[in-house]
């Protein structure tokens, strides 16, 4: 069927408007439902909710950071599944009061994030409401999942990227500041990390979680699924400038703030025993992203972490706090 | 990986609780994606967002039937690609003033919803709001996708139980009464028709599509999506009783009332000309639903509606009017 054959409306006048705003990152939209594209490998599925006022700030992000973020969020967990994209569905309730052009920026930020990740745009819906929902499923695929739960002891612990930044950028406007542009970037434009987790599936990864609550938040969850304990030296944490200096506003060791702060949606993996330097440098070449070891996986429960020596409780990020 | 095995945290105790209410029916939940069993077929893949206040209020339903509603709007386009049930993801936003019981309630609706179909649960997103919202997420599987755009001049024009119910309940709220039981039960607890559609899809289907937003607003992407001209004798349209009365109050033929009915969830589907009374009797006798011939499929475009010999323009129910 044609994309665009769709009925008379209001409601499908807006469709019509999106998907030409999108232009050929829109897929098959426009039936009851996506026909999914055959293919080999396993299909996995997520979906992440975003709401104004829960998840961010219309002053803190334009509309099409918005979009962008609410979609990364989600295809984050295609990522922590070493999973590629295949494409999205968004649901988004419009505010009354807002209009076509918030609709479409909106829209242009969940598509560039499609894109950006290798998938498109296959469908969704739209509705009226009071405040900005955005709801985005995510659809990927992959030859081998990697669930949190296939940990086991003598496994490596491993982070991508760089961490803090996005905590950052959140304490600086609660406290009515403006976050460094390192920060603002992190928080309104994170990169889901599909190569890299595509990469440490074919490493040989036996578990994967992404940090959106944090490695104090997430670490815990890995644990419980393997059913074993992580033992992991936060001193050697990958941190960012924008951690080091919002840390020292908030009297906390650099290392303990980065490791409470979510919304990096970097990479925590479990790698084996002998994948090492030499394989994370292979890593980071192939992916541009950094790869630090920072702890182990042991026989036991639950996660110990360690600060120049001692052990530091850690409470993770918690929507409901 | 063990489904509960989570770690600490509220949202994930409330997770808990809500697998221990699901008990059998929620599989695989817990990881950064849900794993879609493999099987024979195509995917399909949809999405429905319900907002409080907007597509229901908290003063006509339980939160069990609020539940029930949006997975079974939801699960109702899969019945409409001739699909059967893999399962669903649920995103709500939790008013904070809500109790513990309060979701559980609502999650039950959604797994009951989700069994009456014959699929899981198999994941989702829990968030704090103001307001209650609700997006499913479907997954069904098909030998061969019916989608609107496979109508051809000489089909005729099927539709499946009764319409009008729906739309008479939420009349009768609006005027501040109660509806009849009926009305009340076919908005509150709608049947999605995932056997039905089936049954329609393994007898020839060219094209189908769910009435969620009436027979007026449908028909014109049917249409549309087809290249086709629908002629629709709405004289012939199955009504239920309370439609009828509906009607009556309102000052308008049962109908045309029972056209502009959004949300009975029925389908409406185009059926090769050698589909006719006995394919449709043996289709109620393995189905139990009704089936009705209401119009044919002619060269051209639009939707031509016809009440007692005349035209009759109908305009759907509109999310954003």
């Amino acid at each position: 069927m044609n994309d665009t054959a769709l009925g008379p409306g209001r409601e499908f006048d807006r469709i019509r408007r999106i998907l030409a705003k999108l232009g050929p990152t829109a897929a098959g939209v426009g039936d009851d439902c996506a026909i999914l594209p055959s293919g080999l490998g396993t299909l996995v599925v997520s979906v992440d909710l975003s709401v104004e006022e829960v998840h961010f700030r219309r002053e803190w992000l334009s509309l099409e950071e918005i979009g962008w973020r609410a979609a990364a969020a989600a295809l984050s967990d295609l990522a922590a599944e070493g999973a590629e994209t295949v494409g999205l569905l968004a649901s988004v309730a419009v505010p009354r009061n807002s209009s076509e052009e918030d609709l479409l920026a909106l829209m242009a930020g969940v598509g560039a994030a499609a894109r950006e990740a290798g998938g498109h745009v296959l469908g969704g819906d739209l509705t009226a409401g009071d405040r900005w929902v955005i709801d985005v499923v995510v659809i990927g695929r992959t030859e081998r999942p990697v669930t949190r739960g296939g940990a086991l002891p003598g496994d490596g612990l491993w982070v991508t990227g760089h961490l803090g930044a996005a905590r950052a950028a959140l304490k600086a406007w609660q406290r009515g500041g403006a976050p460094s542009t390192e920060a603002r970037t992190a928080f309104a434009h994170p990169l889901p990390r599909i190569r890299a987790g595509r990469a440490l599936m074919r490493a040989g990864a036996h578990a994967m979680i992404d940090l959106s609550d944090g490695l104090g938040g997430d670490a815990p969850h890995l644990a419980a699924a393997s059913g074993v304990a992580l033992e992991i030296d936060l001193d050697n944490l990958p941190l960012t400038a924008s951690a080091v200096n919002a840390a020292a506003n908030a009297g906390l060791p650099a290392e303990h703030f980065a490791a409470l702060g979510g919304e990096d949606y970097e990479l925590l993996a479990a790698m084996p025993a002998g994948f090492g330097p030499v394989q994370a440098g292979e890593f980071t070449r192939e992916t541009g992203v950094a790869l630090t070891h920072i702890g182990i996986v042991q026989e036991g429960d639950g996660v110990r972490f360690r600060l120049e020596g001692r052990d530091l409780s850690l409470s993770g990020y918690d929507h409901f706090a």
